[in-house]
């Protein structure tokens, strides 16, 4: 796990930090929709919020845990309760992007994970996105359990 | 225009603070879809980020900008470059929600709008959101056209 | 209820047919967003099937049924089994567009809304859509519950 | 190329038959994002629009078609006229589907892709998507490109 200080406070906002170890980072690949772009001929901006959610399954998936059972079993979810993205060049149709996920903090109450999405190497966006976890039935905020805790630590 | 300091940075967030001036706020009103659920029952994180768009469209359309004649008579458009979201508690289904918007900073290069999505008083998430004016055939960034800083100021 | 026969079979596709009775049809209005369009400039041909979704909605509210509660209440809902759409016109950023909606067949296993999306007068789309009733946590097909069987009728 | 005698015409609605030659298929995978899911649990009902419009990007591509190029090089674009869908059983969270693609017909001014969405050789949904192409900056019809003609058939 990173330290939260690996995050740099920008201007009041957080911009996310790649860890040094590479072996914390998971990587996935998405290709661009003609659904995905806007009238200005780019990838809209709520995209890479679905592709950053897409990375936190496979994050997850890569450390073990099979985030749909753990749904089920367990009758919990993990909303997102914070984002803060940095966009830094537009994606277009039909490209292949790459997103990498990892985490920078957990606590006993929410995990932060950060991500960023790139293509040919260069960062399109960044972000941090909180999540916390909540008992779906009794919608009601649980502690992080152990198993994702472990997962991203 | 409300001073930028009207912000409170929280732990690295920026958190929107409502102005005072309630004639600053433009108000608009959005039904929530089965579409915008997801299968913890509740309203997903990007909708929040679609309703702050429309927010912004209307936020101009009261202050005498038509926004869709700006695009086109200008060749311009005014991309999201950084989104700063706290998500308070869920939407859910058929929920009729009210999006408040207000400008807090403009600048040369950008506009920041904060935004909160409300039910019955109660505040869902809220937000800044900013934005930049680019030079679409070119695909460079302009600065702010008095059109647009006057609207916000 | 109107006559299934008043539905055009055109070239094999369902043709919606607006019936004479007025108060058979249900209207609402929806605002084109930016996140709606694509790189073409036009709104996306999913969209479409958004309005119409939110169209059955505001039917059966018209009609004295509050689908959230229905749901809710009976365990049910009322998936999506067959989706017959003819697209005539674009929808741009920023139109306002009317979605007529009725009903043209009510089967003891299926409803069929027909709707139509207009701007200014001119249809853009229309379409059949065909709903089943499902219950949820059984996953298997129920009959049309007296409720909704009368309301369309 | 199949003839168009293939589609079974079936209660006034088109349904994909699926061509002998599986060489004229093109197939192309899918995982289901959580945001694709609605509150009923399943996969919402337009979302498989948006797969069966990537499959046609990669019918053409995997023809010799790059679709991006060619929108940009000729100024024009294939728009959706008619979309014939029937859904046969509900895709959840985190499935893998495939999708697969062909094209039913060619016609001097519409091509007509088939396809169906598959999970584990289950057929989830399929459907009839009737494209046309269309001059955008002069926002009219014209007839199908060689091009694309030879790519489909």
């Amino acid at each position: 796990m990173l330290s939260s200080a690996d995050a740099v406070v920008n201007r009041g906002r957080f911009v996310p930090h790649v860890p040094d170890d590479r072996t914390a980072v998971v990587r996935h690949r998405a290709r661009v929709g003609y659904v995905d772009t806007d009238k200005a001929g780019v990838v809209h901006h709520t995209v890479y919020l679905v592709w950053m959610e897409a990375g936190r399954i496979e994050y997850l998936r890569a450390r073990g845990v099979d985030y749909r059972r753990f749904e089920v079993e367990r009758g919990l979810a993990m909303p997102v309760v914070e984002a803060n993205l940095a966009y830094r060049s537009p994606a277009r149709f039909d490209d292949e992007v790459v997103i990498e996920t990892w985490v920078s903090s957990v606590t006993r109450a929410r995990i932060v994970f950060e991500a960023r999405v790139l293509r040919d190497g260069e960062v399109l966006c960044e972000g941090a996105i909180t999540t916390a976890v909540v008992h779906l039935a009794e919608a009601r905020p649980v502690s992080v359990p152990e198993e994702l805790r472990d997962a991203c630590s």
